[in-house]
C-alpha cells in the first residue's frame, strides 16, 4: 500500500489521471496554522503545465478545493483533505494501451499487478498528474517551514548533459524555467525544443537544498533523513537515482577529503565543508541539506517504439499519442521541493516528541 | 523510530556496538521454512572482519543465537529473534568521544538528538556493527529467494575510482575480496593498503543485481521497489547515494534511447535492453533488478582532524583511535545483498495478498 | 493520528460535521470487484436519519461520489476515495460551544488537544456523522464478504434495559427499527419517544455476528481479531464497551463450562458450544464470530446541564440546541456491521499472505 | 503481524513458552531515564507464579537481561531489548497437542494459521508466559509515569462472581493476592482452591484506574485511548471483554444520568461524576481513567474434555497435563497495569508532538 507517506505527518494520495478527481489527505498537521491560499496557488502554478514549450498541452488549473481540516483557512487538527477535479481528460487517447504497453511506462507491470483491472487512461494512478496533490501537501509544508526560517530550494542541475551554474541557495521560484543561470536555461530550452521536434524526450537532474534546519532531525538506521527523503523522492515518477551531499562523487574520495571538520562560528557548531549534505548517521547536522535526484527522459515519445500486444502475444510498434511533456524536469522542480518539505515537517514533528521533559 | 523496516515482513534491529549483544527480530516470515544454519554462517562470515588487510582488527565470530521463531531449524510463524553477543569490546577507546565528535560520524547529531545520553562507545546504535543482524535477517531471506529460483548478487563496482569489470550476474561469494575481476580487485586492495598506510580511508560503489523475479512486485508511489530498496540501503552506514538501472546516467539520455522496447522471448514478455533496472512505476517488470549504492570513505581515520569540544566550545584536533576498516566497501557487499533480499521477500509476501480470488 | 485503520486494507476517514464534505480513502482493496452502488445506497440509508422519531431531524441523503479507485463500478486497485457533501449544516447552532463544553461530548478534551483551534461546529471531526464514510467502506466490504459466503449481521440487543429476543443470525436489514423481535422493538421505540419527550436520551447494546468465516484469520497478541475489532468498534462515537462471545459473563463461569468442546460435523471441525464467539488466541476458529458493543446514551440532550465557561472559568448551565438523536443505537447498528466487515476483509487479505508456497 | 504495539513508543514481543528465551524490544523511549532495576524486579515478581496455591507450579525467576538501550541503567535512546531465559521447560508435557487441540486454547486456530508448523510446546507464542516481556516494558513505563505523578493501579474486581470492595485508588501491589478487601480476597482464594481441587478453573474481572493524567491524550476515531487500550488489553491471553467508565452499565442509563457535569475545582476543570472513565471522544479529560477487563476461566483444566484428533479426524477425550494456574486473574493484575502504562506513555509521547510552536 504505497500511496501513503510519513510517520508523524501522514499523507495519502488518491486519484487517477482521468478519474473524477485527484487529491490528498494529510493527517497530523499542527492546528492553528493559517494556510496562505494565494501562495499555495502560486506554488501549484509552478508545477502546472502553463503555456510553455516544454510542457504538455493538457491545461488544467490545479485549483485545490479543501474539503476538511480547515476552519476558514486555519488548520483545525482534523485530517486535511483537498481535491482537484480532472476536467480536461481525453481518455480515448489511451484506448489501445490496455493491450500494448508503452515502453518505459508502468503499463505492463501494472497490468500484471492488478490482473488487468488497472485504470489505463492517462497512466491511472501512476500518472505524473498525481504529483499535484503531493504539491498541495508540500506547498503547505513549505509555508510551515518558511514561518520557522527554513527555506527549501530546488533548481534544474542539468538537462541532457547541460549543467546549470550558480548559487543553489538562490530562489528560482519566480522564473518560468527554473535554472540558476538564465543562459544555461536558454540552452536547455533549445535542447528540449529540438527533442520535441524529433518526437523524443530528455531527462535531467534536480538539485535541492534546505537551509535553516536544526540539528537532530531524523532517526537511526531505516528512519534516517536520507532513507525518508529517498522514499519520498522515488515516489515522483521517473526518478531513478537520489544522492545526498557529494553522493556518488564521495565514493571516489578519501576520508581525509570527505570528512567535514567541525569549527565554532559565533557560538554555533558548523562544519568547514559540507560534503555530507547536512546529514550524518541519518540525522541532520544543522548544515544545509543538499540532495540531487536523477530524472529519466519522459517515456512517452511520438517516435515509433517496439512493443508487444499483451492479448495476442504479437510484437508490434507503438507511437504514443496523447499530450506529453518532452521533458518533465522543469515541472518536477517544485515537486522535489514539495517532497522534501513534507519529509522535513514530518521529521520536525517527530523531533518535538523528543523534547526533554521538564 | 527508525530501527524497523518492512510492511509484510517486519524487521527490528537492536543493540549498540558495545552493549551486551546486538540482534534482530523478524516477524511475518512464512512458517515451515528450514533455515540452513551452515549457509547462514558462511554468509555472515562474508561480512565479518576476518583476517583481511582492509578490515578492522576487531575480530568477532558473529554467531547468531536464535531465541525464538524456530522449532529445530524450521520457522514456526512466531517472531524470529537472533542475538549476537558483543565480546570483543574496548570501550575505553571511545572515552573522549562524548566531548569531541568525530568528523563524518553521527557523534554530533546523535548528541543533539539524544540530549547527551547516547551510547558513545563504538558509535552505539549507529555502528556499522549493526549490519550484522541485518545480515542475519537478509541471509535467511536469501535462502528463501534461492529456494524460489531468485538470485541476488552484489559486487564492488569501484573503489577509489578503480572500476570492476565483468559479468555482474556471476557470484563473488566465495572470494575474499568481492570483485568480478581479480585483477581489478588486486588494484583496489593495493589502493586500500596505501590508504591504510597513510592513516586514511576510501569509499566506493557497490552494484547489486537480482535475477528470477516475477513481474508485479511493489506498490505505487511511495511503496515502489525503488522507494523501499532505497529506504533499506540508506540504512547501511556510509551510503550516500542509490540509483536504479542506468540511474544518474539515464538523466543524460533521450527517451528513445532509455526506453526498453518489449519483445516476446519463448512466450515470455521481456525487454530488449534493461535501462530501467527491472523496475517501472515502482513495480518489477520481471527483468533483472539492478542498483548501485555509493559508499563514502570510512570517516574513522588516524589522520589528525579538526573538531570542537562540545562541552567547552573550544576548537581542537582529533585522531580517531579504535579499530577501523580503511575501506568498508568489501564488507558492505553482503550487507547490500541482505538489504535487497529482505525487501524482495517483503514485497513477495505483499504480492501474495494480491492473488486473485478463486 | 487516529483517522486511519487497517493493515492490509487501509482506511482513512476525513471531514468534519460542517466542513464542505466528509469522505474516506480505502487502499488495498482487491482489483476487479464490481461495487453494487444500489446495494451500497440501501446500506447507507440504514444509517441515514430517515423520517424516524428516534433520529435527528437533520436530513441528508448521504450519497457518496467516488472520486477514484473505480473504472466504471469496478475496483482498479488504486486507492478508492468517496466523498459525501455536507449540505444541511446549521453551524450557528454551535456558536456557544467553543466556550462552554457540552457534558459527555469531546468538546473539552478536543479544545485542550487542539489548543482551541478545533472545529466546534457539529462536533467537527468527532461527530457521529463521520460514521457515514465508515459505512461506505464497510458497505463495500460487506458486498465482498457476501460474495464469499460470509454474512455479517447486527441488531439492537437492548435499549434502556429492554432486551431483544430471537435468532441473531436473522437479518434485520429491511426493518426500519433493527430488532429481531418486533414486539420488543416497539417497546424500545416507546421508551425512546418518552426520553425524547423529556429532552433526555438513551443508550443500548448492539450485538453482531459473522457467519461463514474460515478458521485462521487474525494474528497473535496485539493483532488478534478481538484487538482489531475492538480498535475499530471503539472508533464509533459513544461506544464504551466491547465483548466477544460470552465476554463479561464468561468471567463468572468455570473452565469446564466455558471451554467449547471440539467435534466433527460432516468432516469439518466444529465446537459444540461457542462461548468463545469464534475466536481463540485472537484467531478465528471457523465458528460464528459474536460480539457486543455498549453504546452510552447520546450526550446531546435538551435538559439543562451544568458546565463551565472555558474562557471565564465561570460555572454555567447549558441546554444543547441543534438536532440530535434521542437514541443513536438504531442508526449505529449498520455502523457496527460496517466496522466488523472492514476488519474481516483486512484480516482475510492478510491471510492470503500466509498461503503456503507451491 | 500482531506482536508489535504502539505508535510513538513501539513494543515488539518475541519468544515462545519453550524457546530458548522470551523478550521484548521497545523503541522510542526517551533517553536519560534511569531504570530502577530493583523496582522492576519487584513488579515482575507480582506476575511470576511464586509459591501460591492459585498459580502454576512452573517456577521461573523472570529476571530480564538488558541487551541494549541502556548505558548503565540509563536509557540511551537506542531500542531497548531485554530477554528472559526459559529454563524450566518440560516440553514432553505437550507432545500430544499437535494432534489433539485443547478446547479453549489457540491450538486449533494456530494449527490452521501456521499450516501445522506452529510451536505447540507450552502454547508457543500464544502462551501466557509472553506477558512477562510485556511486564518488562510496562514496568519501565510505570516508573516513567510515577516520576510524572501518574499512578496506575489495578486490582481483582471479581472472581467467580465474588466482588471485591473498596477504594480502587488504593495500591494492592504489596499484597500476594491483589484485592482491595482482604476478606473478599480470602473468599476468592477459597473458591480457587475448590476449583483446583475439582481440576477446574475460574475467570474474573480486573479493574484498573490511572490518576494524574493530563487532559488531551489520545487521537480521534481509531486512535482514541479506548481503541488503543482495548488493542493492548485484548493482547493479554483470555481477555474477552473491555469496558471504560460505566461501560456496559452506561447502556442502561439516560443521558441526563450518564453525562458528567463540569465544574471548577481550585482553578481546574473537573467533572462532578466520572461515568466516562476519564475519556470523551477517545481523548483524556484529566479525570481518572477507569476500565475493566473480563478474563475467561483458564482453558487448561485437568477435567476430561471432548476434542478431535486433527490427523485422524476421530473424536477423543483429553485431560490437560502440564502445570497450569487454576485462575490466572491474580497474576494478570500487574499485566493489565503494564499494558495500560505502556499505552499511556505512548500517548504522552504522541502528545508532546502537539505542543504549540514557540
Amino acid at each position: 500500500m504505497g500511496s501513503s507517506l510519513g510517520e508523524n505527518l501522514r499523507l495519502t494520495i488518491f486519484g487517477q489521471s482521468h478519474s473524477p478527481a485527484i487529491g490528498m489527505t494529510m493527517e497530523g498537521f499542527p492546528p492553528g496554522f493559517r494556510v496562505d491560499q494565494d501562495a499555495l496557488g502560486r506554488f501549484l502554478a509552478r508545477r502546472a503545465p502553463g503555456n510553455h514549450a516544454w510542457a504538455t498541452p493538457r491545461k488544467e488549473a490545479d485549483e485545490p478545493e479543501f474539503l476538511s481540516g480547515l476552519v476558514g483557512d486555519v488548520t483545525c487538527g482534523a485530517p486535511m483533505t483537498a481535491v482537484i477535479r480532472n476536467t480536461n481528460t481525453r481518455s480515448q487517447d489511451y484506448d489501445g494501451l490496455r493491450e500494448v504497453p508503452r515502453p518505459g511506462h508502468a503499463d505492463y507491470p501494472a497490468a500484471v499487478k492488478y490482473h488487468g483491472y488497472q485504470d489505463v487512461a492517462g497512466g491511472g494512478h501512476f500518472s505524473g498528474r498525481l504529483t499535484a496533490p503531493l504539491c498541495v501537501a508540500g506547498g503547505i509544508c513549505l509555508q510551515y517551514l518558511e514561518a520557522r526560517g527554513i527555506t527549501v530550494r530546488a533548481h534544474i542541475a542539468s538537462i541532457g548533459g547541460i549543467q546549470d551554474e550558480g548559487d543553489p541557495f538562490r530562489s528560482v521560484a519566480e522564473k518560468p524555467f527554473p535554472t540558476l543561470s538564465d543562459e544555461r536555461g536558454a540552452e536547455m530550452q533549445a535542447l528540449i525544443a529540438q527533442a520535441r521536434q524529433e518526437e523524443d524526450s530528455l531527462g535531467g537532474i534536480i538539485e535541492c537544498v534546505a537551509v535553516g534546519l536544526p540539528a537532530g532531525l531524523g532517526d537511526p538506521m531505516f528512519g534516517g533523513m536520507e532513507n525518508r527523503l529517498a522514499q519520498a523522492i522515488f515516489g515522483i515518477p521517473a526518478v531513478k537515482g537520489v544522492e545526498f551531499g557529494d553522493g556518488f562523487s564521495a565514493a571516489e574520495t578519501r576520508g581525509s577529503e570527505n570528512n567535514d571538520a567541525y569549527r565554532m562560528n559565533h557560538g554555533t557548531l558548523r562544519t568547514e565543508t559540507n560534503h555530507a549534505g547536512g546529514i550524518l548517521g541519518g540525522i541532520t547536522t544543522g548544515m544545509p541539506l543538499r540532495l540531487r535526484a536523477a530524472v529519466k527522459p519522459t517515456p512517452s515519445i511520438g517516435k515509433s517504439q517496439r512493443s508487444v500486444n499483451l492479448r495476442t502475444g504479437e510484437e508490434t510498434t507503438l507511437r504514443v499519442a496523447g499530450r506529453h511533456d518532452p521533458c518533465i524536469v522543469p515541472r518536477a522542480v517544485p515537486v522535489v521541493e514539495a517532497a522534501v518539505a513534507f519529509v522535513l515537517v514530518d521529521a520536525m514533528l517527530g523531533r518535538k516528541r523528543e523534547t526533554e521533559d521538564a
